[in-house]
């Protein structure tokens, strides 16, 4: 904490703030104010962010904020002056109403005069790759970040300016940016879609400075319906066939699950949280009517809930869909979403201070300072990550994410609705991480946000040609092809199908989903099961991913792992001349490093990362073969990673498929004693006993001859049912859907 | 610290522990021990070494320890079991001595037996990879590590023992253990190598627990001299040519320069300082006449201060000749050798103590106790790593390590002695570090150390084939060609010289050495030049690379860059089917993944790691070209890791050459704020504007048009010799071996 620099300054500035304090009201209450004033007077984590803000604006009050005429894509320096203003512009609204030191009020002032002085002098920014290109950013997306943060901006000095400049202002820069970004821009503003929701709540919250009833009603409930049967640059839609509404409103609808999934993905939902929270926080204040933090069984606030669980050990959010690896609840945005559902959400109350200690940090309002006042008081609880199901679609019918933890290992099984333009083709592929760390990965997003020298810092060619396809994912490519043929279309037409989830047991954790689109006539099954045995060091994980196809295919099945290969029962041929795999569907951008054919009917692959070891154990048949991977070919940009995978084929046979294989996590290594423990897998054999469209049963076992039987009923989920199935000699009766025993 | 479970049993223990304890006084004398056990009433970090100690040691009180019949090589269960029981014994045996509980004293007593009962029942190991098979592991090594240890829990119930099983022990077990290792083993006992370090420290300590003067005189000055040409398994001499003295004081004089460099690097001499040292303190209780610590102008403690030098800002190791990465001052060895240069150095202890604090543990000795006082006590001070040249050979003059420091960047530069089987032909080659992250990496060893999936956890093939090669480092490769054509005698005939060093002026500082054996005829000379500029946000640095050579030659710059191609303005065209780059000399393992001319005689490569971007600014000429490789061809068992390096390529003409450089630390990027600020390099040309054998003279410019021009003078090292050039139409004058100036 860098407070005794400014402690003695802010006091000074304190005693005369109440004088001069004026209050727009869109966010903070005068009455909150004064509390969080009193948190000045003390050391505390509220006071530190105020104290890092005074240091990030103070250098603008001398030299004010340049605002250059808009040129360059995001990157470049146009673009990150203006985001640099509007932050500026926001925390000095918040230090104005703290401080009352009037030097705030005048940077926004100066900021905003310069701002409208440029706005008529041009149309639109000279860029034109957006569907929606901006005004002072390339795209509106931009803009309408811009107008949520300076809309808080402009509150805190509304009732401080003068009524000239005040209507200077309203008048001609932020009525005028209200109906570029709504009426003049409608293909931005009305869709079902994360940019509409920043459109929304930056129309909406400039309309409550304003009050400007107009600008608030087209907020909550769109413009007057038009179809626009467009794209965006992702080739999402920019109107969906089904949709019927539009507006802030509208798009809460739409784009939660019940469970508070955004239908996104998390990297998208950590994005788009921000403005449909802070225009929440407003509407609040503003429209009490509303009711809107108790909108649709309190969905805004399980959202965030459901957020900080989609996110491994480290915090760092499940990079599903388009998303940028890294990303994590220690973001600016998240921050903010966790400070509001502390101060408006009632459960985990205490469990969500935890993540706030982790990050030391608080945001600079009224939820902020009531974290570092609980924090100060010992309230802190640690926050529990589970097993959980999160169902996807707005009545929780369109699939799910499963989460499987124990140990330290987390499986996530993605079976959701496509996620339009930012959707990958990956039903039924899972991620693993053990301590935080990746183990088989998705690629995520072909980008590097904001890198000016990659593609302006947008999305790279190759996140539509690579990072969507199904073979950069850990789930089944049949006959070489992608999901769906890479058609949004077609994967947006229909959700792969929860078949089963339970995770009450921890020594017995299942997820179980169907897919019958991703290929014609192939029904697909995968089921995880996590099992946690005394026998084996960390729990294991039994996998069955069953394919019905109408006539013989080519099956792969491709491992993303990370790490270094240590060894394989394959017999690996080198391949010295590189051959790339393809043409298209991804594999134009691998080589394969090697080949081989299976060994009897029990084979492994053992890696080893970050000093941990990992072996699939897979029951093969005397066709299987497998391939070593590795990605970069026909990238001369080098715009890829050098990523690493295994492929495991098989020949499909018309009819039940099935890929059974146990992964067990073992042994440790250390690079400073040098010592390596358990760095073989303690499974000998894993084999299928019995296959039909009915039942799935594998047996495995381990080094010390201890024997299970795994059976799943693969077309009844009821747990009441009653089974009886007779393999080889024996005669197996159980109730519920699936059957383990140690044999 | 788990002190409480322990100490209340340690108080009760201590209260009858004057009445048994027993001292062998190998290590530790009577008086120390009684200070020690003091330290165990209060909570401090020598209480807690104890009490790990008590917990490693528990379940082997009630199971005993196995003393299995030997059968595997490393990473096996007997080689793991054997090593387990030294360590246990070492412990149990300080144990005994601070707590007096003979529970300790009979593990000793009864694994040792089982030792001298086991010991006469076979000759050798059965394993015969070794050039000397050992007794209870596959090489004497092990077992002198095994005799090292255990001479320490012998000494430790010495006097404890009846006098019976004493004798037994000394005469079954000890005296024919030491006479396996030294005179029936003579090619293990008498070399200058870390090896007979180990084995001369076996002997001598064992000789001195048992007051055994024939084997002390005979760890200390050798065996009866006798050439063995023979060869170890790493292809080094047995014998050196020149080699007159065997024994522990002769691997003193030999193995270390002046400035305490061992000559095999820092990751051997880490692991060769545990027998100097535990030696040296049993040499310093025992045989006070020896003076073993102020030996030789204080040379051991000089080699721990070296040593912690010789890592980077996460105390990990130069991996310089065969090292495996991640190998720290964190291990067990350095724990120990700092608490030795504690107890018995008299230079930088305090900072010394900041190590301590950053591995919050010290070790079961005096030293370490002294250390646990002395934190507790608030003495700790921060350890300032420097820039600085440390000479290589016993006499200083045998080439040398230079490491320029500035900002947090770290170089490394390589100019020593070869090594000899350990050594790697990289002569000239330099490492870099930003943060402590690799930047421009060293292959290190190909080798898991332990880990029995990769050949046993010992040097696979690849260590020799592509780790040693010039290819894998970073410095100049002629002819595609290893320096040296890969022969250990002809890199032993001759070390690369000094030239300058100067790291005084922070603004400027230089290494520069030269070298004439690697490639025949060609005489190379490296200047690396570190300059600090408030136009630059980090340290710059300028590469003056020269090669004077005999005929037309193609050169090849590998640069082994870590993390992901960001731009280059060479025009890369994808190459489909990726070619393998030779057949011999590393090229064997790489892909060309791309290539490209220069464009005009300025071109750039910018690469990002780890949230740091990185620019090689490069003077070139039309012939100019790049490759981009990746690593991995050849390699079935996926032994090396797909590392990535670009090489940057020159049509080398008869006479002097010349690559220079200038490489930029700049910009980061965040995940969480996706912000990225100064992603490209300020340089925006670097010009070649003289060079022949005298002088080479850049000149280089800034994006706001601010130039520098840099000369050196090379060869005439002299700091008072004056200096006059013509370069175009300007004459300049200077004096000393350089001249920067802004122009």
């Amino acid at each position: 904490m860098k407070n005794n620099l400014y402690t003695a300054v802010l006091l000074i500035l304190l005693s005369v703030s109440n004088v001069f304090s004026q209050n727009g009201n869109l966010i903070t209450s005068e009455a909150q104010l004064q509390e969080m004033k009193l948190a000045l007077k003390s050391d505390n984590l509220f006071h530190s962010a105020v104290n890092d803000a005074i240091e990030e604006v103070a250098p603008y009050l001398k030299s004010g904020l340049d605002v250059p005429v808009p040129k360059d894509l995001a990157g470049g320096y146009t673009h990150s002056q203006h985001k640099l203003n509007y932050t500026i512009m926001q925390k000095a609204g918040m230090l104005y109403q703290l401080t009352g030191n009037e030097q705030y009020a005048e940077l926004i002032k100066n900021t905003l005069l310069k701002y409208a002085e440029l706005f008529p002098t041009f149309d639109r920014h000279p860029a034109t790759r957006s569907y929606s290109p901006g005004k002072f950013f390339w795209q509106c997306l931009n803009d309408a970040n811009w107008l949520v943060y300076t809309s808080q901006a402009y509150s805190s000095i509304y009732e401080w300016l003068d009524a000239g400049t005040r209507d200077k202002l309203n008048k001609e820069l932020f009525r005028p940016y209200a109906d570029f970004l709504s009426v003049q821009t409608p293909q931005f503003f009305n869709r079902l879609h994360n940019h509409s929701t920043w459109a929304n709540a930056a129309v909406g919250m400039i309309g409550l400075v304003m009050h400007d009833e107009d600008l608030i009603q087209k907020s909550l409930y769109g413009l007057p319906f038009e179809n626009l049967y467009a794209k965006d640059n992702d080739g999402g839609d920019i109107i969906r066939a089904d949709q019927k509404k539009a507006g802030f409103l509208a798009n809460i609808d739409h784009a939660f699950s019940p469970d508070g999934y955004y239908f996104e993905g998390p990297y998208y939902q950590r994005y788009a949280m921000y403005p449909y929270l802070m225009y929440a926080v407003a509407l609040d204040r503003n429209k009490k009517e509303l009711d809107i933090f108790n909108y649709d069984n309190k969905i805004l606030l399980k959202g965030i809930e459901t957020l900080v669980q989609l996110s491994n050990e480290k915090g760092e959010f499940f990079p599903l869909n388009d998303a940028q690896k890294g990303m994590s609840y220690y973001s600016r945005e998240l921050k903010l979403a966790i400070s509001i559902a502390y101060e408006h959400g009632d459960a985990h109350r205490n469990g969500l201070l935890s993540i706030v200690k982790e990050l030391n940090a608080v945001p600079l309002n009224y939820g902020g300072f009531l974290e570092s006042n609980a924090i100060a008081q010992g309230k802190a609880t640690t926050y529990q990550k589970r097993s959980l199901l999160v169902t996807d679609g707005n009545k929780g019918d369109k699939g799910a994410i499963g989460i499987l933890r124990g140990s330290r290992q987390e499986y996530i099984m993605k079976f959701t609705q496509h996620g339009m333009g930012h959707g990958h083709f990956d039903r039924l592929s899972y991620l693993m991480y053990n301590k935080g760390d990746e183990v088989l990965q998705d690629y995520g997003a072909a980008r590097y946000v904001n890198i000016n020298q990659k593609d302006g810092g947008g999305y790279l060619k190759e996140n539509k040609t690579w990072a969507k396809q199904t073979v950069a994912h850990n789930t089944l490519v049949i006959g070489d092809r992608t999901q769906c043929n890479a058609k949004v279309e077609k994967a947006e037409s229909a959700t792969p199908e929860l078949y089963y989830f339970n995770a009450e047991d921890e020594n017995i954790q299942i997820m179980s989903a169907k897919d019958s689109i991703a290929y014609d006539g192939v029904h697909q099954q995968r089921t995880l099961v996590l099992i946690k045995d005394n026998a084996f060091e960390n729990p294991l994980l039994l996998d069955l991913f069953r394919a019905d196809l109408p006539s013989d295919q080519k099956l792969r099945m491709p491992y993303n792992y990370k790490g270094q290969m240590m060894y394989s029962t394959f017999d690996n041929q080198p391949l010295n001349s590189l051959p790339v795999m393809g043409k298209k569907d991804g594999f134009q951008y691998l080589w394969k490093v090697g080949e081989a054919p299976s060994k009897g009917n029990f084979n492994q692959v053992n890696w080893f990362n970050n000093k941990v070891f990992y072996t699939l154990n897979m029951a093969t048949s005397a066709e299987d073969s497998i391939n070593f991977v590795l990605l970069g070919a026909n990238d001369p940009k080098m715009n890829l990673r050098n990523d690493k995978a295994f492929h495991w084929l098989k020949t499909g046979k018309k009819g039940s498929n099935l890929y059974a294989s146990v992964l067990e996590t073992h042994g440790g290594y250390s690079y400073i004693t040098e010592l390596a423990p358990h760095t073989y897998s303690s499974i000998k054999n894993v084999n299928v006993v019995y296959n039909t469209n009915a039942y799935s049963a594998v047996t495995f076992e381990n080094k010390e001859g201890k024997k299970w039987r795994f059976i799943m009923c693969n077309n009844n989920s009821s747990s009441s049912s009653k089974h009886k199935l007779k393999i080889g000699e024996t005669t197996l009766k159980w109730k519920g859907v699936y059957l383990l025993e140690e044999i």
